[in-house]
């Protein structure tokens, strides 16, 4: 009997399952620099303790796409060692900050169940939690992916389909944000004059910059999430596979496209949630990785005169600037896009 | 007179010699992020300060190996500068645990010296100490090591080859674990639920995945060890070097095997001791590196109900699976071994 | 009306214009461990918070490079990110220790503004002050930079030319530097012998080894420092810029020049002041980095005995081993150099 995790097949899915992911990992200052070097983020919120602290935060808070790539990172070795497909995310909510010496663990439960016609794969639907210090809620998302069977008779466990939410609605914004002093918040400082009531919906922004990826950067940032996946890592593997190389992690392309929004969104300084978001295409190293943004909406926040939400729409391409925002060509997205994202962010009033 | 050290030749040790090495060298959280983001480890014991704390440590140990290659860089420059080839080592015991504000120091004394018949060479055995906060050890190892001679015609400096053992005796280990509270181990947070009593000597586990190695990589992890050997990141002079390439420091192979065992071995949290090592071939970049262990057996420790011991064969290849657990082929090893590592690690009864 | 910045053109600038950079950083242990695994550095001072303290300081201070790279990186966005060339340095004074978990904040004021003859471009020069924790200053130096104009019809904004100093006066230095307790500083820990008064002007120091950069490494050095000039890390549009490919911050060079002389420097712990710098040429993912010093004058401290202030020349090259002090050829630099830098590093008396 083996002591090696092969991880869980689509037959090893039960409705109602509540999976309990190691490992715990403690984030540090070192994880956050080393976040910084692969990302260069600039929102001040999260570069500087000051400037958190005298906005209202106890610390400086764990960006929060770091605190995201560490809770999925966990959970790779029980929902996705067997994935063909990642399908996509719904209704991931920041529920509490995140700062260096708090331990997170995850928790998924299955949602969903569905097997293809084909029987060789199905759809597992989880909803997973992050909790950081224990119990306390950090981060909460459905996902969606497609899992190979183990044996292609094995009767499917189970068949259904949850609802899943488009957006997360406005009123449900906010939980991992405190007050915000605005006064005390600094705009020469933060980079921008720009604040909640100087955007409008249909507005589109182009982040100008791009950013390189190389092998090494993507490696590093997949092992500091701990995340298992070995097509991002382990290229004698990846050489047989269908790219014939190895496949940056995706959410490393979300990072990217959001530290190079900080040219145009400043002050959004917080993801608050991600309605949704799709990986059109895969990255790989040797790209470069362009983003630019429309403003989808905008919301005040029921009972908080201090933030506002922007939900944002940011497409990320691969060697193609975005002066002309590209995206959809016909039916199909441009071929240069690489990520369509969809999320709340918020921004001071 | 230079002020630039060439380091030391052969006939410049004496028996007896003892060396006090530079630099000292306080350990952080940023180490460890960036030791997590090279090898990917995932033992929750290192992972999460707590988890760490509800065993019975007093915060996350540092992982035994970021403290050797810490203590093993310091010898660089002053015991193998001038060396052709690491030949071994011995009786490595970890003697107190070492946690993040540490400061490591290292001590080496020249237990052996044997002149080669060419009178080019000689082998210079040292005794390692390497000392936290002063004058706590927390690692000892003997390495022998082959060194060039300034001067063909120089009298040996002595002439003694010590008896060092073949493994560390079970009652020489655990002075770097404190007492574990096996019921605050979560078995299902740690990763797998194998503990003491699950493994057999002779049992083989393959570990399954691989992991590339790019030159970024290794030449960050070299760095970070104030390692000096130039062959490892310094290209224009590897290039006249018989390799013709950089060379990837041999500590990097082993700690990139100890991070794939995790899956076989996810409770086994602590290198008590390294019997032996055996760097069979070189690593370069571009290269993936695969493992698999045996173990060769387990034992109880003399006065402790808390954890045992499992002495474990742990075989690195490049470019190759290790499901049929490739290791001698005929009198020589299968010519994709590159390390055969022998240690004791502690796992809860 | 766009949210993007495009930075400023010559017409922009005022003389006298005070400039306050985004965005606030907050330095921690996890910066310094990426900085040592990036360069390597083994300064005891640096390296162990025991050491420091033992000294006189009250904790490890941050490597003064690295306070320089995320001041300079600060001032990015607002003074070159339309720059053609960056011209030089002067006048760059360290004024107070940092240490992990200090802020650092940004100031520049136009000093200096100079149309060239062809109306395309202008110099700007900029005096830049780098602060802690709001208010104290940790850094200061003038720089001057070639600026595109967005419109060559524009009137030039100035014509003033500042009258920089050529070295930094001794009297000036050691504002960063506590009294250092010469009965502490420990010779063998800090891996050399040579004090004060072991160094002679004119004397001249190779530093021996050379460290090969990759782009993976430059790319995350530029970016912990938050600097946004897209040539280092965009191969998108590097490959169309007049080097048809990325180009390495020049204070990659400088960093890696420092922690190579650490053989033949290793007690000239502090850098007190750089009196000017330049990148004699462009340094490029996969060359390999030699250094040499000369000792280009000594002084006494005024009213110190603790410490003394060396004057160095350390010359950076690319490919080429230094044993033969490579510098001048003719009227030109040796087709080697790519660093000319000229700085006081103090050292215990």
């Amino acid at each position: 009997m083996t002591k090696t995790s092969s991880g869980n097949f689509f037959e090893d899915f039960r409705l109602g399952q509540t999976i309990r992911h190691a490992t715990p990992r403690t984030v540090t200052t070192g994880d956050v620099a080393l976040y910084n070097a692969l990302f260069g983020a600039r929102f001040a919120m999260q570069s500087s303790a000051d400037f958190a602290m005298a906005a209202g935060y106890r610390d400086a808070p764990i960006d929060d796409l770091l605190v995201f790539h560490i809770v999925f990172g966990k959970t790779v070795p029980d929902i996705s060692l067997n994935a063909v497909a990642n399908l996509g995310y719904a209704g991931m909510q920041f529920l509490a900050p995140v700062h260096a010496g708090d331990t997170l663990t995850a928790l998924s439960e299955v949602i969903g169940l569905k097997e293809n016609s084909s029987r060789k794969t199905g759809v597992v639907y989880v909803r997973t939690r992050g909790f950081k210090n224990g119990d306390t809620a950090v981060l909460e998302y459905a996902r969606w992916v497609m899992v190979r069977k183990r044996d292609e008779d094995a009767p499917a466990p189970g068949d259904h389909v949850p609802r899943l939410p488009t957006a997360v609605e406005p009123r449900l914004l906010g939980a991992a944000c405190p007050p915000i002093d605005a006064a005390a918040y600094d705009f020469s400082l933060s980079g921008s004059p720009h604040r909640f009531g100087d955007y409008r919906p249909g507005e589109k922004i182009d982040h100008v910059t791009g950013m390189t990826v190389e092998e090494a950067e993507h490696q590093l940032a997949t092992r500091l999430y701990q995340n298992t996946a070995r097509i991002h890592f382990d290229n004698h593997s990846a050489r047989q596979s269908r790219f014939g190389k190895r496949l940056i992690y995706g959410g490393h392309a979300i990072s990217l496209a959001r530290a190079l929004s900080f040219d145009g969104l400043a002050n959004a300084f917080h993801i608050a949630a991600i309605n949704g978001g799709r990986h059109v295409a895969p990255l790989f190293a040797g790209d470069t990785v362009f983003a630019w943004s429309e403003i989808l909406a905008t919301s005040e926040l029921p009972g908080r005169g201090d933030v506002g939400a922007l939900r944002i729409r940011t497409i990320a391409t691969k060697d193609r600037l975005c002066g002309d925002f590209p995206y959809r060509s016909g039916d199909d997205y441009d071929p240069a896009v690489i990520l369509d994202l969809d999320y709340w962010a918020l921004i001071p009033v």
